[in-house]
């Protein structure tokens, strides 16, 4: 494991490399459990999204669908604290654990991944 | 938790929804330990590559670089045995549950997301 240790936020966003999803550019991320490594949910931010997630500690996301910057829990109270940030070797995907308040999942489930394939 | 049985591999793909990453259509993946829940990779796959994987229980993705199939360890001996597969809530992420041969990621780390943000 290497530890980048930084001083501001814009160290952050030169590690960082953006993919086109949906016709942004965005980068992917996943919220893990920070105790379990339960894989809780996936979804997208922008250079903003992870400013504000850095800035305040909670968790913000980019939604595709209403194309807006988003913080998880704004509505439902179910937060999303960063405990550890990891950024993966290409640099597009970003790695979150975090303190899940109440669901991570717009469904009521605790994970987005409530649903096993046999 | 459900548990979905299907018979076929075409009752997955219908449970699946691509988005445009880099201008193909594809589904997210990630591969995380079946024993300690570590996140190892996060890559792509399209319809061939799911089906490829469910019919062989090694991990196939599809590369957006070289822009076809991946066998993930074909060159490296790497490869991932799929242990469970979970689907998300809006079917566009893929969660193989693996047991890693060797490294995940090409740098030689065992997982991708070996860098920390401090």
């Amino acid at each position: 494991m290497e530890t980048l240790k930084i001083n501001e936020i814009s160290e952050i966003l030169k590690l960082l490399k953006k993919r086109k999803i949906d016709n942004f550019d965005l980068y992917t991320v996943i919220a893990q459990d920070y105790k379990t490594n339960e894989i809780l949910m996936v979804a997208y931010a922008n250079d903003e999204a992870i400013i504000r997630t850095y800035e305040t500690g909670k968790v913000h996301y980019f939604s595709t669908s209403r194309k807006q910057l988003w913080l998880k829990g704004e509505t439902s109270g179910h937060f999303q604290y960063v405990k550890e940030i990891y950024i993966d070797c290409d640099g597009d995907v970003i790695l979150y654990k975090i303190e899940q308040i109440g669901a991570a999942c717009h469904t009521g489930n605790r994970s987005c991944f409530f649903r096993k394939i046999e």
